[in-house]
């Protein structure tokens, strides 16, 4: 009998891009078998999907409410064990929260709610749960932003004094709400988005990596927040200063009509004697500089790097690991702590290193913040988060 | 009920790396289900492998030859569809041709047989089956090689002229044989690799790459085949120079002892107006020179590139698709074709874009076309095959 | 009889670094003779220096006061032409204007002055002189830099909305100060530098950049300003939110604690519909980007740049520029301007393009504005200066 | 007064690529002062030539037969002590002989001569003269060239086993003899280039490259040499297999039909332990692979590099040094050894490594050996030189 976790999905019918690369991003490590699913708010579109992917027709739900009453009441054998959110933000918080509540581990893309009042509750919902929570920060699984983390963690740079971040996009440049592009409309659309568009979408991105590569925490920060484009809604460009716990500085860049640019989110960090960069056009290099020796080129697939590293990577050095692999590690370490627990075995620290409820709720409180330094003449507002 | 083919697997057990790559490959688009297999020639290592996949035991065998015994036994709803056979070389021929003969599709990892002499006996059983039939030349799963491939047909470059291709790679530059690394082992022992070490395993991905972008065919050759690593049963480098029948001449470099190389394969064709060039370490973009204006950076995932390139593409510019996406092509468009057929509708052009029988006579021709040469103090021998 | 102009210089003697690039600059294209000097406060300095650059000794002198003096009484057909002063910032100011006042063309080394209220004083003086006067901003003297302007002055890019500027450098990491680093002193330290450090070292050339790029000038600014290493007396850190008066918004980013960085200063400027990007680390090209259409890789030393680009390059494509190249051009554009006006004949606009005055006093402004900032709770300050 | 070594100039008249090319190189350090030359076979083109310079009319010559006969009756201290020769290489010989006959020093451009036969007469005047010479195959100027060779050497790579060189261009991809590109016209032309167009041109540029930084000597070859544009005279394209004495084996590529490519030299060269890889395109960069460990980017200007590369570089690291600084290496060396000489000092090992006589007798033993191989239907052909 096949040991994979049983996934359900809830949001990812037709022309969502994301529930797409969430399915195959379980599916590329063979630990996850999709039994269910609420595909879309739709029950004619949620069966529809559901059948194109193969389910049993009795286990494609019109709605996740529907979903969670029944499979709650199946064999516990059969019953669905991990419950993967890919809804737009506003329907983050409820399936969420009743996934945990009904005793299901929960998958859920960012940014996490809709606002930061429910991240906040949903942290307690996890914490009173006991079950496991992930939270689909996709840069965070790639092997060599892991080595990127480890390099700061080792202490080799020294104390850290400079993160700089940037996500360009450009895909936003023109007016596109209202058309067919469906992701356009709902990204840009404040009642489903939430309170940012572009600082929500891909500003969250960068803020989570710019902590999880560093090590630090942001205590402080001081943002320029634009709507670029004519009668869009939210923003679509932003530029935050930001002040780390630490004692180092920072800036953030998150353009959605930086015209050309497709998806090359980079970070850099740098120290006292030296520091690390990764951007995604070269997603299987981390370039390590130092103060007074060449620059190291480190691979993913090599022997060289860290547990972590390697942990996260599938194929001998010079055949690269993309955007799904990386999603897809986030998967199978989340499902490797699951089957531990399962099993009662401890988990290994490589394992446990995926994106939680309290990047989500650092996220939210980054969109928050942003939001309101952009509109204040105030340079810098302080970023902490009631324990 | 699932639209998935049925796939059993010959090979692929522990300590296998390709095994395991062709099955991330056939499931990442969901077009599979692996259902059988023989993943070993010790059935005790099968039977585990098999458990491990989570497969029904009763459908681990012990070996090929009861594979194939016992599926065509099965009702035709349950029977496997697709064989794909992941052995060493040696042990390509046989069941490629028993699955054939037994009525199953064949997927089948490169080079295709252990001698010339098998490759045209299996291309006449192939050609007598009525079945599919996939040789894995992984790099023409590309996107971006498709991209460069469609360039060159359209006549924009126009009479090639040139055609460089090389394959480095560094990790038999010591003396691994014997050690552990059962890759290593297998792959330069003659006995089961066939008479080329270097040329067999990654010259003849190389010449692939070299006759499918160009759209050209190899018509003559002069091999400098080397054996560096002292003790080494196999060659471990050379180098080729090629003549085309449409009178273009091209270099093909492949070398094992490149210490510090990894898998860069690189590919560049020039026509007399301009040029292409990929990469595998730079594995999203095509380059596109031309001689008198700026080259073109050409990118996976965009909406400017041919039909052949987005179909072979899962995510929006920028997120980079990898080696196992481009595996997964193979796969996947292997799958619509059988699908189309079993539907008795017709395929397209896109999804018959992948490399098959004659692709494996020719690099089998090649392989003893460069082994010979290399022994022949004559500068330019032949290349043809018999129809 | 030569028709070089004759050179002098004022500081650049042992241990000055830009003092020999600039000999080197005005040497390159053969326009100018070095003829006079005076290369060190320390009289005896400055004769070995002249006699090691071959200088007749009586044309050394021991202070640029002595070579006013002198040089006015020589013979219009001997006496220099134009002084050249590369001295540290706070000997900037006097001797440019007594250069001008005496009737010598002027090349000043950045930023112009130790003050705002000099640059403006020295503005009048410029303007009252009737001389030429040459700011070295040497990143606006590379062929690809003056590309994109050309790009994006021809409207292609739609308006502009977007620009990033970032000048990373790691030199200052240690504190340096009172070793024998005499770049590292003089640099530091507020009596010779100046308000700023690491915001007029290369923040400024990072401002001249955007704004040259661009097009735009910036109308607000918001600065974090930061000396991270401890005992420093001025900033060696700093990024800037900027706003430009056309309504586009930017990022400035200048360190000299950004361990293992050397001088990669880069520009990109966003319009809607593409943009364009330059990194010194590949001098010779431009990436232009496209919405819809591949990027472009621009080339120095091709047939299809800009007669701005063309004008500016020596070499046929693929045999690099560099620095020294840059810096060159700005000399010789310089030179064929002071020719023409010798002749009386016109100049042309590709040899106008050479930073001056203008450039200066933004350049000034820029260092008290955004120091005034650093120090400000207040988020927006207004970049205005007075006509 | 002035210690610049006294220049003169046979060649580089109007119309002349390298000639101006000499010119920066030779002033661009202040080591040498133009004092006179013979620029033209026209006497007319040669005197404008001269007054455009700035010479003493009576120093321009209407030959370089009369500027030997005249400059040796000059004083000793006003005469010319080298001579620069950059005529095309059919008028590469007699006025070298005659330079060193005549008590001069030669800097002359690559190939050395029009045959191998005046090569090796070349060689013997040399010798007998007591005179310096210098050929200048530009690329081993490069400061990361120098770095290469100096890692190899210094046996960190082990025993070297292969090497990669090519020098791809497409400037030849068209017939332009005829056209006003005088260039295309002369190289071309086999009675001004000699036995060979892109191997002479470029191939030999390549050859030099490989035997330089790998410190192997050429022991054999097996060449494909092509004429490919319709009407052309010369081979404009080819390839070349080759053995070194130490076993090693490598591959040459030169093609003047690549089109769309620039002057993208590159060479590789692997040992046992790892390989150094070096590109004009990133000029200022040397990669260093290891088998085992990340690669290093070695950089120009850096503190960390040998005391070869610290002594051919001008500015601080990150600020790039190009081909006219390259070639001004070769000129700065050079100056350097004469100096010394003159003055009865020694020289150091840095300033002694420019490329000489025994270079240019290896390149036209190079031009000779692919031409008959080329031709040969034998597959290797030795490659010796008589002592």
């Amino acid at each position: 009998m096949s040991d994979k976790l049983r996934l359900g999905m809830i949001g990812g019918g037709p022309g969502a891009f994301i529930g797409g690369v969430h399915r195959i991003a379980a599916q590329l490590d063979g630990e996850y078998e999709l039994v269910c699913g609420a595909f879309s708010s739709d029950p004619e579109k949620s069966k529809a999907s559901g059948m194109e992917l193969g389910l049993s027709p009795e286990r494609v739900y019109r709605s996740y409410h529907e979903l969670f009453e029944r499979e709650r009441q199946l064999p516990e054998q059969e019953r669905v064990q991990v419950i993967s959110i890919v809804t737009p933000n506003h329907v983050h918080f409820e399936p969420a929260k009743l996934a945990l509540e009904n005793g299901f581990h929960v998958v859920l893309d960012k940014p996490m709610t809709f606002t930061l009042e429910e991240a906040l509750a949903l942290r307690k919902v996890v914490e009173a749960s006991g079950k496991r929570f992930c939270l689909t920060h996709t840069y965070t699984g790639y092997p060599m932003v892991k080595e990127g983390r480890q390099v700061v963690a080792s202490g080799q740079l020294g104390k850290i004094r400079k993160v700089y971040v940037e996500y360009p996009q450009g895909w936003l440049s023109r007016f596109e709400e209202g058309s067919d592009n469906k992701q356009a409309s709902w990204r840009t659309d404040p009642s489903k988005s939430g309170k940012a568009g572009a600082m929500g979408d891909i500003g969250t991105h960068a803020f989570n990596l710019a902590e999880y590569v560093s090590g630090l925490t942001v205590s402080k920060l001081c943002a320029d927040i634009n709507t670029v484009v004519e009668g869009r809604q939210l923003d679509d460009d932003g530029a935050v200063l930001l002040k780390f716990a630490n004692g180092a500085s920072g800036v953030l860049m998150a353009s959605q009509v930086a015209a050309g640019e497709e998806n090359n989110v980079k970070v850099r960090v740098y120290g006292e004697h030296g520091g690390v960069e990764w951007q995604q056009s070269d997603e299987n290099t981390l370039l390590v500089r130092w103060l007074d020796k060449p620059a190291e080129i480190r691979r993913t697939g090599t022997g060289y790097v860290s547990s972590y590293a390697q942990h996260n990577s599938r194929t001998p050095a010079g055949h690269p690991e993309g955007y799904l692999e990386a999603f897809a590690n986030l998967y199978r370490n989340f499902a490797l702590c699951v089957k531990a627990d399962l099993a009662g075995q401890p988990t290994q620290p490589e394992w446990e290193d995926y994106p939680g409820v309290e990047d989500g709720v650092r996220g939210m409180a980054f969109i928050e913040g942003v939001i309101a330094s952009g509109k204040s003449d105030q340079k810098w507002i302080n970023f902490s988060i009631e324990a």
